[in-house]
């Protein structure tokens, strides 16, 4: 990731280690305060005029507390958008602690604006993250990158699947995997399956898909752990259904058009376009689902989420704005 | 305190060593990060029902975040509260992570409502610091513990001073002791003055302290550190005018009818009684207050921040109450 | 791993998070550091009569430092030895902060005593890793646990490869485990090989393990990454030749008479009995080595290392030692 | 104190915040713990060449083992000597871990040698705290700094007493401090009296002092916190006898030939000059040694401990030698 930040032109990057092993809630946790600590100790050094932060991880709390305890200015980026889970509180939290927001949706300022942040201080700038999926699909020239993908070549018609553990339903996280497995078994369309990320459950996660590999090795279904956000996109682009729970499907494949099978409760509350197809964790509702998004095709790009200026303008609004750590509810 | 804490009947007791020493805005942020490590090991030990934690301070953040990410069921006691600083940003973000809230006011309780918590999970209970003042209020066979306000007789009318820096104008802090000293020193009332808490910018007052005791000793003015929260609250009884800028004067002082004179910003935005003068930080200003509150003499008891039953409530409470961890903002 | 300790009949077992993900240098600092807060928070809980900690990886240290700095008596396990890199100079260290020591040999009791340790407090118990070995090597009756070794059934004669990066040689790493690879293709003999343990450089040795996986699939070579203790001493015993830099060769293979190939310089300096061939990393002289180890067959059992009743008599003795945290060197 | 360091002619200077509040065995251990972390950190960005580090305490051990597990030389000073308590341990801990010695004197060199250091890594520089000691020794002309002494005028004779807690006889420094304190009354001296450092157990001190203070106010006792440096050396210079259990008494004082009466086991084992005195903590053998010193008057210099050029040569060797991490025991 250093490198693609270095590409981005940044020169000074600073790693911070306080990721703990074993990922779950007593760790979370840890890996929070010790990332306080550990961000602490970078802001004293580089004295920075601002800290921005973005949607509801770890880190992004960390940042957070570590920048509001020490009076360094506070931008947020996808604040008052809606969840559940952890993230949920996590989000808003950080909302409380930000002097500056930078909103993705109308609706998501609106949301701010109820919860008593100054008008003045929230920006609707869409997601950055839509930034890089309208390049992927204005820039026809490009040829899908093969390489990234591990040279397999993807069929005339693929899915992918990117499910996450959900945290709170920690105890139906084998469960779930599975009814997605049977269901993606059946419908027998070559697949790339993204492992998930590091929160807790992805380990059981981890174990499944290993489980399954070494018995049943289905050529039809690839794992990929990671691809740079370029391939990653482009993959996306292509892709003829996007199954799971990834914001992905909300955010970016609703710019790219692409048909979406959202399953289980993990994006409740997140505004969606038409892409979207909601259903339960239930293989025959995801088989037919995905078959009833096989038959729709692509859709029209939605712009709920962004216009693809978003980092441009951030940046801008980041270097004129007047910075101020003072802040008060509005009522 | 943990006599303090035992004498109130708990059994088990954890001490957790978070403070780091030199409070600055660094230390504050490693001190909360610090903090949720050592909690968190707390918690996966003990594995509490639900966490409890109060006002808006650094452990105050701690624990939320702990519980939080570990999935235990936070309760939050003084939320939707309206001050400025960081205690401001700490207090509206732990309501965030909160599943419970138990507040002190009914306005506290609308605005908690206004931030998108369930109107199901918030509690207007009054603030449990309001309980042991009525028992104090009330109980008038109990003569005024001279002893722990070391064997110093105070005399027939008397002052109490509770000044705390303010984070955000650390730049000002030696000024505002100054300006606050010379008022006293000029108002010839026995004083006696409360060092202030472990907040950013402590250290300035605590040099100035020194470096008045050893040039002047006014014998008119006792400096104190700390006394049990009954010896305290029977000193605040018994006193003429509280001045400074301690929620002491906005919580306890109202309830028990004591004239206040409030200066400058920390108190801002704090519901308040009849009782509360608030003024700037200029000395004139402060002898002109404190002189019309000595002339006006007790005010009638408010109950705004509670009937004395707080406790009891909240103790109730989270006995029988159905806890859950998840939340969702209600628009 | 609880499991284990709780088959050993451990009821109160406390699971500590210190471990941070991306191992290098830095890492490795902050996981003793973390480390050493957290046992604190657990020897404040338990108040033990005394730490027991092995060897000298980061959590001995991390223990030892806990415990002398709260002084409470700590007894180390396998103190004496000599090897190289970091390992080096925690053993010693560790050492100096320990109030009692159980050492594996004669030598080692003689190295401490030259270190200045007062004799009364060194124990030649042997070294309890042994006592496992002799129970497996003595059990006859017991069959080979092919099921833990998932169910890849061994050939009449096969290799096992244990092979860790050495910290202060990161440069050389890919290179030590190409030129190994190379050898132990080129012997084309049926080889279980365990993944590295978590030491800086393991990392590159796991990227290239999979890349060789990924592209060869050398159906004689199994990497394995953990065994159960048992079934792992098992696969020892029946192995023809133990090839790589572990301890183990050192220590369990002497006593089981397996003959073992040691590369580099990761032992140097340890004591060794006569089953060990040591040789540089060169694949030519690692072919040299194995195929004459695989000539001469098993070797005479040694008891350099312990008779297998360490572990009774280490327990026997801190249950009726007097438990002292003073101490001072001899000279 | 970053202004004395910014005098010395240093520019880039980092403060490390890791000293938790509350001194006690738990809080040492984990002010040890975060030392760690945070030095690591400041390790990683400024990516020196060699850590130097001083004597046995917290932070001595904190820079040792970030530096040693980050692969940095690490170079120490004082080390080879020998007291009682956790420094002792801590002492020659460090010194395993350290891959150059600069030591105070020859028995200390000889010590490291008999520890199995090699040779050629010990340099017998003498100690730095010498150096400052023979400037003010031989420097008549500068006149003594009785400002720094807060104005207060020294008799024409006068003690110093410098006593610190003894870490592992915690239950006695109560009973210690009172029989020095009823010993020094008795004397009827003017004194000096420095409060003990941060080490566990001055909070007893500080404590008995407070209450001594508020007493008695006897005006021939000072308790004095800090001096500089410079200004300390001169007030120790001018006295007629040095009283407690500092390092003070054992090195500077030997330097400028002060009469010492060492009290107690914290300097056992320690070289010592003619110039020192040593009992037990009981009042009348307290004044019959000070008295006896009183009538001895000052000694002739001893240049035990250095001859006032350590920091030069080390400044000097450190610029010049060959830095390594690789090292094992000699034997």
């Amino acid at each position: 990731m250093p490198k693609l930040i270095r590409q981005d032109g940044f020169r000074q990057i600073i790693k911070v280690s306080n990721l703990l092993e074993n990922e779950n809630p007593t760790t979370a946790a840890k890996t929070t305060g010790l990332g306080i600590i550990e961000l602490a100790s970078v802001f004293e050094n580089i004295r920075p005029d601002i800290v921005v932060t973005i949607a509801d991880r770890y880190e992004t709390m960390s940042a957070a507390i570590a920048a509001s305890f020490m009076n360094i200015p506070l931008a947020h980026v996808q604040g008052g958008e809606v969840t559940g889970n952890i993230d949920e509180k996590v989000r808003h939290a950080v909302s409380k602690l930000a002097d500056v927001h930078f909103v993705a949706t109308a609706a998501a300022r609106n949301r701010l604006i109820s919860m008593g942040e100054t008008p003045e201080t929230i920006w609707h700038t869409g997601c950055p993250s839509i930034d890089l999926a309208i390049q992927v699909k204005n820039n026809t020239s490009m040829h899908f990158d093969y390489e990234s993908c591990r040279s397999i070549l993807p069929a005339s018609q693929y899915l992918v699947v990117m499910q996450h553990p959900v945290t709170t339903e920690n105890g139906f996280t084998k469960n779930q995997f599975c009814s997605l497995l049977s269901a993606i078994e059946a419908l027998n369309v070559p697949t790339f399956w993204f492992t998930p990320n590091a929160d807790y459950g992805a380990a059981q996660i981890f174990k499944e898909i290993q489980r399954y590999s070494e018995k049943s090795k289905n050529p039809k279904i690839h794992f990929l752990r990671n691809l740079y956000p370029e391939a990653f996109l482009r993959l996306i682009k292509h892709c003829a259904c996007l199954v799971g729970n990834s914001s992905t499907g909300i955010r970016e494949a609703s710019l790219l058009g692409i048909p979406v099978v959202n399953i289980g409760s993990r994006q409740d509350g997140r505004e969606r376009s038409y892409n979207v197809l909601d259903i339960d964790f239930d293989p025959d509702a995801i088989i037919d689902a995905v078959e009833s998004q096989l038959n729709h095709g692509p859709y029209e790009s939605s712009f709920l989420y962004g216009d693809g200026n978003a980092g441009i303008q951030i940046a801008d609004l980041l270097a004129r704005m007047k910075l101020s750590v003072n802040k008060q509810i509005t009522y």
